[in-house]
């Protein structure tokens, strides 16, 4: 499959360098930051409509560049428009570096106007929002029940705030980096990824994955720097992801969907310590 | 104006209970935990179009409940659709509590498909978003340059963590609800409001001034418990506030973003010392 991954801009950094005023007992001396780049990113959708291609811009999104097509494959998995790498035709950048354009050629079998319309019809509907019955309606958009049987032990979660301050680079630098790590059940670092967003952190690691063919990502645990959300439940969950920990605390609807979709959700992961907000039969513990 | 905040769901609390496991030396034991409570909030329009009212969903956005209309009224202001209070002329929740649903009734002076056709074309746009003239593009859609003849002594930026601090509710039970300050000239503490979202929290602060007949914010300081990003500049933008203050750092585009509108933006703001990244006239340092 020609022209996937063949136009990353990896090479561009996660940082950027600025002369700024630091105050301190309130005299202002001049010095040089290092700070997490951000830049717009647009994502377009070629298509098929009716014997004929068709393009759209499916998001434009602020993130950190480097890991573009990776970050687009995940985003188009998480958020439902694809199911299996077949259906990606062609990915690639295009403009300048860093370039800040991606385009996804999708195969005819995707429907996308039927995607966007269920999502629209989801997002226009005037029901479903109201107290208990949001969770519902927010599930049957996304239905993901994770199918796994690997059990983790409580020192491998344990461990994992160590690995992750090994592989992340940017954060040590800028203090503003959230991190996505993909561990093997047998406690092995397999990948970082950094992105000034969370949610996009955690795509660009689906998306490596998904591009390499080694999606839904049964066998695995993701673990992030930052807190936990109803979006990150969903994306762990379209991963196939069984556990999510996180060294930030969970969102209450968070914990919700967590707990319906069967994914194990662990938080605060500190110090030796963390909670299980959802799915404990995971944890081997004593 | 009838209508106005008669039904704000601030009764509804920013947390929930859950019962959950913790994991210590090895161990399971059952606790009570606290979590930052997320729903979803759809935001409705009702404006005029040819002589005749309709109803769009703006946008579909989780959020903490809680001060639902000035966020509604703020992501109106800081988005660009509204420009002064008079075009609002109904805000209202419909639905049980926590009514997660707001319409907004706009005034018939207010072009939102013209807005909506300005947003799109950025959106859709294959120039613009490449390096350097990413930034412009940018800009061109977000015009606030920031008026203020406001100083600021270095040591009232260095007390707003203490302040903040006293002033937040939700994140000391929780640990994960950001929150926004407004701070008056001279140093006093005039609001905060928490959401899980960063850019909610900053919302509804400026929807409360707005809705007050408060905005523009000239002679006033923003201060978040988060990190700065582009959109939060923008927001800052366009509710006319001069100085940005956040506990966390910044991105890149924020430092460019806050050069290029003349604002005056502040990270790190932590243990009597703080980092000035655009604007330091603004700073009476000695």
């Amino acid at each position: 499959m020609p022209g996937i991954l063949s136009h990353g801009s990896q090479d561009f950094p996660l940082v950027r360098r600025f002369e700024i005023k630091r105050a301190s007992d309130g005299l202002l001396t001049r010095v040089v930051d290092t700070v997490a780049t951000e830049e717009p990113l647009a994502l377009r959708l070629k298509y098929w409509f009716k014997e004929a291609q068709t393009t759209i811009t499916l998001a434009l999104t602020m993130r950190t560049p480097g890991n573009d097509l990776e970050f687009a494959a995940g985003y188009l998995l998480t958020e439902g428009v694809l199911q299996n790498r077949e259906q990606l035709v062609e990915l690639y950048s295009i403009g300048a570096q860093p370039a800040n354009e991606i385009v996804a050629e999708l195969s005819r079998d995707v429907d996308v106007d039927a995607w966007r319309l269920a999502r629209s019809s989801f997002v226009g509907a005037s029901c479903g929002l109201c107290g208990k019955r949001s969770l519902d309606a927010l599930m049957t958009h996304f239905p993901a029940a994770v199918e796994s049987t690997l059990t983790v032990a409580p020192q491998l979660i344990e461990a994992l705030p160590e690995l992750l301050f090994r592989g992340q680079e940017g954060f040590a630098q800028t203090g503003g980096l959230h991190a996505a790590a993909l561990i093997s059940a047998d406690g092995r670092l397999k990948s970082v990824f950094e992105d000034i967003g969370r949610h996009n952190a955690l795509d660009k690691l689906i998306g490596n994955e998904f591009l390499a063919g080694n999606t839904p990502l049964r066998e695995h645990i993701l673990f992030l720097s930052s807190r936990s959300s109803f979006e990150l439940i969903q994306k762990a969950a379209m991963a196939g992801a069984p556990v999510l920990a996180t060294v930030g605390g969970p969102s209450s609807l968070a914990i919700d969907a967590a707990r319906a979709l069967g994914l194990t959700l662990i938080g605060f992961v500190r110090q030796g310590r963390f909670n299980v907000y959802s799915g404990d039969w995971r944890i081997n513990s004593k």
